[in-house]
């Protein structure tokens, strides 16, 4: 997806957020506008806004030597999600086509992103979210991709939604092929290799870095493995926005898992904002 | 009021609400937000918010070539203020206190201002700004002087507004030396000498340009005659948000009836958002 016009106040406040995290110094946090405010003069309309999400967040990193704002958030937000753990896997047990519901939850996990809003109240949120789903209408062939497939490649996203992901990989315990890929670096709160191993990721599928430094799957930067495996997958699931952003024009079958959480990706899905989504892109 | 930088990605917002009024073409609306963002590297942060609007707001009329773009919504603001101006006539008829009640009315007709946010359904939102009025701690300081005061300055703000100002200018049709200050240039919503005529202030006082092309009153630039007004006036009125930015740093009384539109002059007046206020400012 490219990047829209809406998009550019956006990294604006993103990137006055990730300063704030790193930096108590106003000074320090305005050379990071600044340094925003240039790139943004030069920025191609035609990159994804990942790509210009790369170059905030290392203006953040550079210029106020914290390299992982989010770091303590990440954390929290971990933390949080095991404490809800519990009380949704019991809501998970009730539902009548459990697959679907690990879906849902994987995808309302994806409401734990802090790269549009300050903090929330995780529990409130999800359960608002689950209330919002409507029909999945490509549900089916993801359930039926889901079982056929051998290899199948999830592309994490961010920390605390990651272990929402949990009730999904379940259900590829007996699939010994399953590839987590995750970012990097540390960039806003997307999950790295540090919060997969606090998550347990390890436990369900192979935990690989994407190669890739920004907020979303950008292909041209993932390393060759990475590549290999996206390409040679039978199915992959891009969980939440970034990837979404970084991945909508590529051609190949994708099943994004994701909530629309600005009118910008809500109009490019044909949908409202907030609204929990299950998209399934083909080749052309 | 100094520049926050909370207002830096709200300059941005601004730019491209404006533009996009303006222009159709996003490549014209691109240039405006590139040249924004290059002032917003060299702003000073010691300048008043007004002081970088007036800047964006003159990148808006040269890039696009339309020196007015809030002329239409201008119109339709004063036209729907108009429709209600006998339904809350009514409403201040049925109040204990009426120059209260038309100081309330002042300060209500404040939320109609495009600065912050899109179109707004005036009616609901000013009935709802009625209902969140608490104590105004001021107010009889204000009466007082009101009643006192030979010279009365109002300093206009946003042009719909403006119908809501004539509940307090009834007050002073007896008070031959009353002057009301507008706009020198078109500068988003708020209203110039064009408005003023549309919703004949010139009924109730003198209508002067303050010599100032930002959106609020930057003494600066303003006209020696203003300035003469201004310093000898018996009681300075300011309305609206962006003459507090632009004032409330200054050392002369002054009386601002605002609704503080976001946090940072939320914060500023020590109170919540979208809180109606009535303050008065001593010379120290």
């Amino acid at each position: 997806m490219k990047t829209f016009l809406d998009c550019i106040p956006c990294f604006m406040s993103q990137a006055l957020r990730a300063a704030r995290l790193a930096s108590d110094d106003d000074a320090v946090i305005k050379q990071v506008l600044d340094k925003t405010a240039g790139f943004i003069q030069k920025m191609p309309m035609e990159n994804t806004p990942p790509q210009t999400g790369e170059y905030i967040y290392s203006y953040v990193s550079e210029i106020t030597g914290n390299r992982d704002p989010y770091s303590e958030i990440k954390k929290l937000n971990i933390c949080k999600a095991f404490e809800l753990y519990d009380y949704f896997n019991k809501w998970l047990s009730e539902q009548p086509d459990r697959l679907k519901g690990a879906v849902m939850l994987s995808i309302a996990g994806n409401i734990i992103d802090l790269g549009f809003k300050g903090q929330i109240d995780i529990e409130n949120e999800i359960v608002k979210v689950l209330g919002r789903f409507s029909d999945m209408p490509d549900f089916e062939i993801f359930k039926e991709k889901f079982k056929q497939s051998e290899k199948i490649l999830i592309l994490g996203d961010n920390s605390g939604e990651a272990v929402f992901d949990r009730f999904l990989l379940e259900f590829l315990k007996n699939k010994p092929n399953t590839v987590y890929a995750v970012r990097d670096i540390p960039v806003i709160n997307d999950i790295t290799r540090v919060e997969a191993d606090l998550i347990g990721i390890g436990d369900f599928a192979e935990v690989i870095s994407s190669g890739v430094k920004a907020p979303g799957t950008i292909l041209n930067q993932a390393s060759d493995k990475f590549l290999d495996i996206f390409n040679n997958s039978d199915m992959v699931i891009s969980k939440g926005q970034g990837n979404y952003e970084a991945l909508s024009g590529v051609d190949r079958d994708i099943f994004f898992l994701l909530i629309a959480k600005c009118h910008v990706i809500a109009r490019d899905l044909g949908t409202k904002t907030e609204t929990p989504q299950l998209v399934y892109k083909k080749t052309s």
